[in-house]
């Protein structure tokens, strides 16, 4: 992998999925003219955060893979050049579903993908209802931009999902994301939830020694119906080096498009000093597949 | 557990092993003193930090546990009715040491230890010389505080230790500590170093839904031949929230008794939102027990 242009595509999604869509290809266009090699899309973006709500109808929103969005994307991709990250609401069968990240590599063919394994299920974030937890496991998908190493959203929390990608030979660390906070919510609260959410994928970026690349929606959602208020969609997308230190941080009201240049020599270089992977002691990590040690 | 006060006890060390003793008996003293009802002290406490060279006379600084350290610790934590986290150079066998936590409770007696389980070697840590890599696996001590999570400075950087102490039920975790910087490195370099640094702590909050105590030492130690030219220890110990917010933080200048107060129902609450043990893909964490996924 030699430098690597990374575009962060943090945007507002609507009703019209035809419209999400085009407004994505544009973004990606915009980003590969100033030079992007690789651009990564929000999560689900597609269409509004339609997990608020638990309704059947919604199942509505899912597509095959490869399907309509692959039929845009990969022509685009191999138009422009470039390799796009996208995050899809995945149709695999009636009754099953999974939140699916489909790589598009420059040559405009399906690279791989990775089904979110971690579901989460809070209010606002009804996941449970909507996605099947995935079944291909943790593994970075291999393109001409090096190998990545895509995980989706709550996957960010779980340090064992980056050590997985690490430990398989990934190059970086990717997350579309849609996480917010209600607007309602005390800004302390506020400020720590972003706070944390920062800190663990820094951290990624610390315990792998690779560069992370997170990307965020932005934007308030309305509640689907009267009876709750809606996300405010906290952006913040950010790219950060092999040692946790933001190359580049989106802020938290507006549309960006944010270019990063990875260098991935920081990472030969910071895992010779602090070689990490050298020193975990297999011998003694066996309950890490234990839910509990009771 | 009901609200802890813990004391972090960031200290200075020289070259006598008995001022080094009583310049944390009366640190302990005062932290007691102020209302600490959990002392913990920096890494390797009783000796300056004698890893910067290999020297087989250095190994004339271990002890035995029971020994000299846990003599004069046991009665002082009794005395006080104060916990104690000790970090000491164990003498196990000829040839055969380890860099051991003793945890005293406050009824005096050695509640039980940890050895550290990853070992550094890096220029000016030369760790993997003096210590044999801990055989007793990661395994919360409990008190009458709690349940202490107690890791030790290279551990810190290993998510997968602060994960397990997490499922072994720990309360809190406790980091003694002794990192630093070369002074002559570059401040960028050293900020960088720092940032990660506290950031992968703070990480272990989050991802596990715990406070962290890290208790590091302070002040500049000279290389102990003209060969090279130190470690500045960098200080900065502090105390984080379930959600890795700070809720202390010490300078990086002075030796400081920092003392703080966790409220564990934070724990419960943050755990109640952020359910991450709930969804942990234990079916998929196989190779987690691999070196590399080659």
């Amino acid at each position: 992998m030699k430098h690597l242009t990374v575009a962060a595509l943090q945007l507002r999604f609507g009703a019209d999925i035809e419209a999400n869509r085009r407004h994505c290809a544009a973004a990606i266009e915009k980003a590969a003219g100033q030079g992007a090699e690789l651009a990564v899309l929000p999560e689900l973006h597609n269409t509004p955060y339609f997990c608020q709500t638990e309704e059947t109808s919604r199942f509505d929103l899912a597509e095959p893979i490869p399907g309509p969005s692959t039929d845009l994307f990969g022509p685009l991709a191999q138009h422009l050049g470039i390799t796009i990250v996208l995050s899809l609401f995945e149709r695999r069968a009636p009754g099953l579903c999974h939140n699916t990240a489909v790589v598009i590599d420059r040559d405009g063919a399906i690279a791989g993908k990775y089904r979110k394994m971690h579901i989460p299920d809070d209010p606002g974030y009804y996941e449970k209802f909507y996605f099947t937890p995935g079944d291909l496991g943790f593994l970075p998908v291999k393109t001409a931009v090096g190998s990545l190493g895509v995980l989706v959203c709550w996957d960010q929390w779980f340090p064992e999902a980056a050590r997985l990608m690490t430990l398989a030979g990934a190059d970086l660390l990717i997350y579309p994301t849609a996480i917010g906070y209600d607007p309602r919510e005390d800004p302390a609260d506020r400020k720590n939830q972003l706070e944390a959410w920062l800190t663990i994928q820094r951290s990624h970026a610390v315990a792998n020694g690779l560069p992370v690349v997170s990307v965020n929606r932005i934007g308030f959602e309305p509640h689907p119906t009267e009876k709750d208020y809606g996300i405010e969609f906290w952006g913040n997308s950010f790219v950060a080096d092999a040692q946790g230190a933001f190359l580049g941080r989106a802020g938290d009201k507006e549309e960006e498009i944010l270019l990063m240049t990875i260098d991935p020599a920081r990472a030969e270089a910071t895992r010779r000093i602090w070689p990490f992977l050298r020193d975990r002691r297999i011998d003694a990590y066996g309950d890490l597949l234990k839910r509990f040690r009771d």
